[in-house]
């Protein structure tokens, strides 16, 4: 066994060191690469994904893993978890044909641009074709990859968020459904009392950045592992725990743009730099699952960042740092605005309580699509309905609609629900995370630092060594519920708009 | 034929795509990255070179070199030239036994914190056993590498300048003893008649990349394919032509080392952005030697840069760019400042008489290493002596003597030589491009493009596919001549000093 593992790691180095090396190159592209090398990037890419494919793929390595997984009883848990983590990926590429694989791929690598010239044509028409081919590949692959247990559009569901298929979630959408829509609609009709004037003033860039870097103090990101750097769509890159960084964008005529995609990112950021460092040169380090982890940036974003107490603590640093233009705003006023609700088109832009209700639809989409219940010639007009069912709005263009997010066109179907999951997630933690610290005083440093600390002990330093739902479980004692969104979605924005509780 | 070259290119595609990956990592190492996260990642760089050892010293890949070399007449001059360059690359290392190669490594590795510690405690006998252990190491290496036509230090410097050896620097550095050292030492008697205040105002470090910004625009650098970025110490990369990054150290208390070595880096920059892409998937990309590369950016930064007519065109924005500190200040005196020649220690900050006098040094200490003329008992008592003789100066302690430089601690003797050797090529260059490019008159962007223009054409568009020497020859119609460097600088030196010609 020892000779096994001994063989393992080293292929475990080796495709880790690949993985390394496109994280910090997609990590340049992203935020400072020269537009003009992109097409040379793109083959020394091309040739490094496919030397890692290769490894990853040998009989070589499957037959390891295979050796280690049928004597896993003789390891410890941590490895047993990763050879099972390990075995399962292995299994699933082999069972897709490798010619299959690669035109698929190929076909990806295309629509991306496809989908984007029609997003600024605003014609869904130029993307069609392309998005039906990728149906049809994600229905085979889907097929290649059934099992007993998980058929259809349960595969993929089961791929982003393991334990969690159209059972699930349609019980927790449905939730959402009856309670959030009525609420949502009775909130939107209220009128608003404020102006939120001064959200129409410029709010330097330098600013702007000056403000970011006191929030990566305020929740205790460590520079020392870590930087915050600029780039068109914020994101987190965490290459290891020792190596974690985060970007933001900075619209001048927005200034909370900044402020809250810094916060989120930040969310995802303390995650990896909290996993504890043995697991960095394992296959079971980074987050549980991409809902786990949006669960920790959605909480930091919204649950924490958009919370009275937490401006308590840092709205004076706000406005020294933007005096004229804050000049005469009031806590109050800023809670408001920042907690404002309203019906709108963009799923990125949208606040807090209607944000599920983007996520709703297309999961409703994905799951006509893979139950063979739509096709692609209806998609559209039944994207504007579902739309108008639940906002009330009219979708003008596809941009604002069917079109606007890059998913489908990467063929990442099944990932959105993750979403909205995250979100309850977050609020069940923290529902349990107040019961260990008192939030309803102001949220300074300090304070922050014992939340971040509760999380270290009760989630992060775990990284991926535990399923989704057992680390909830192993968590908080219980198994996830829904009523915790709910409940606190409804009581929050009772009080915002002042309505009995 | 067809075959062998297939699976050659597809080596090569793999060999550069690890180089390229390193090559990203080691920019964002040297620019950004987080200081914790370098532990980690050298463990990281550790496996990927690891790998593309392997790969390049694989017996599969040996064998299919040696073969498409054995029928190398059956190919085009180009792939020729580029199989011929990596037969012996390919054939060194394999008269390197790979466990003295490793060993090696791990010296090298652990050698170059044991130097800077020692610089920073000012003394060489804390890096002067380990200095010893790797010069035993080199003269072995150097040893394997022995052929009929090369022995002892030839071997290293015919490494850094294909048909460079003791023979032809001798010739050159016995030039430079005699004309340039007492020429140096009279120069340096003589009393100046500036006083150069406006050195001591601060110069504020945006104003200072303001100021490089509009360098770049001046000496023609295509933003499209490139970037400049902040390092500890400046530095040039290039990936291929499409993607060529340099940095600039912007000192508030000394501005124009930010603008010197900004058009320094520049010089390397436009060199490997103007290699016909053709090149960039072959071994035989980027600059044709270490000299050539250098002739390039010294040429930019010391016979265009320091020239008055460069500042003829530009001095009239740089007064714009510090109002203030430079209010009182005419050309003549700026002109003269950025040409002032003094006996200093440091090498990396000498004016352009004294540094070749400074490499001359360091050549004599290592050929007498090589030749077994000298121990490491003697070697910096020795330095000290020789820094006397040329600059009149006593080294007072060993960080700004025998210390300063990192070279020896990671092995590359031979390689400081193409430092001079650098300077004078450019010069013989520079005598050429007079003669069909009028530089009597103010350096503007335009004269500035034909500039590049004709380096292009005469040198930078063919890469490493021709040998330096060759590549001198084509270009210039006739070989290396050390004369045009010592009349150059003694023509130039007397105007700056008004002496007699």
């Amino acid at each position: 066994m020892e000779e096994l593992l001994k063989i393992f790691d080293e292929y475990r180095k080796k495709i880790k060191a690949y993985g390394y090396a496109m994280g910090v190159i997609s990590w340049d592209s992203a935020t400072e690469a020269p537009r003009g090398c992109f097409e040379e990037r793109s083959e020394q890419i091309g040739t490094l994904s496919a030397m890692s494919y290769e490894l990853s793929t040998s009989e070589a390595f499957s037959d390891i893993v295979d050796a280690i997984y049928n004597r896993r009883d003789e390891i410890d848990s941590l490895r047993k978890h990763e050879i099972e983590v390990v075995k399962k990926d292995v299994d699933e590429t082999k069972k897709i044909p490798q010619e299959e694989f690669v035109k698929f791929q190929i076909l990806i690598a295309k629509s991306q641009d496809i989908w984007l010239k029609a997003k600024q044509a605003k014609d869904f028409r130029i993307f069609k074709d392309t998005l039906g081919e990728i149906i049809k590949y994600m229905k085979k692959i889907v097929k290649y990859l059934e099992t007993d247990e998980l058929k259809g559009y349960d595969v993929l569901l089961d791929r982003y968020e393991k334990g969690f298929t159209t059972k699930e979630y349609d019980a927790f959408f449905n939730k959402l459904r009856t309670e959030l829509v009525p609420f949502f609609k009775k909130i939107t009709k209220i009128k608003s009392i404020y102006n939120f004037d001064f959200n129409k003033e410029v709010y330097h860039k330098d600013k702007q950045k000056e403000f970011c870097n006191y929030l990566i103090d305020v929740l205790g990101f460590d520079r020392h592992y870590g930087i915050m750097k600029e780039s068109e769509h914020p994101f987190t890159a965490g290459n290891s725990s020792t190596d974690v960084r985060f970007t933001v964008h900075y619209y001048e005529n927005d200034f909370i743009s900044s402020i809250f995609s810094a916060i989120h990112e930040l969310g995802h950021a303390l995650y990896e730099q909290q996993v504890n460092p043995i697991l960095n040169h394992t296959f079971i380090g980074g987050g549980a699952s991409m809902a786990i982890h949006e669960s920790q940036s959605r909480m930091y974003e919204n649950i924490i960042g958009r919370s009275k107490m937490f401006w308590e603590a840092h709205f004076v640093k706000l406005k020294e740092t933007f005096p004229e233009q804050l000049k005469n705003v009031s806590l109050d006023e800023f809670y408001h605005f920042i907690n404002t609700v309203k019906a709108s088109y963009i799923r990125t832009e949208a606040d807090e309580l209607s944000y599920p209700l983007h996520i709703m639809l297309r999961y409703e989409l994905e799951k006509k699509i893979f139950n063979d219940e739509i096709g692609i010639e209806e998609l559209e007009a039944k994207w504007n309905e579902l739309f108008y069912d639940y906002f009330g709005l009219h979708v003008e263009d596809a941009s604002q609609g069917i079109l606007q997010d890059i998913h489908w066109s990467d063929g990442t179907f099944g990932y959105f629900p993750t979403y909205a999951l995250g979100s309850a997630y977050a609020s069940q933690i923290f529902f349990h995370l107040k019961k260990d610290i008192d939030v309803l005083e102001p949220l300074t440093c300090e304070k922050m630092l014992e939340i971040k600390t509760w999380l270290k002990e009760k989630f992060h330093q775990y990284g991926a060594s535990l399923y989704p739902q057992d680390l909830l479980k192993q968590a908080l004692g219980e198994e996830f519920n829904p009523d915790y969104y709910i409940n606190y979605l409804i009581y929050k924005y009772k009080e915002v708009y002042n309505l009995e509780k």
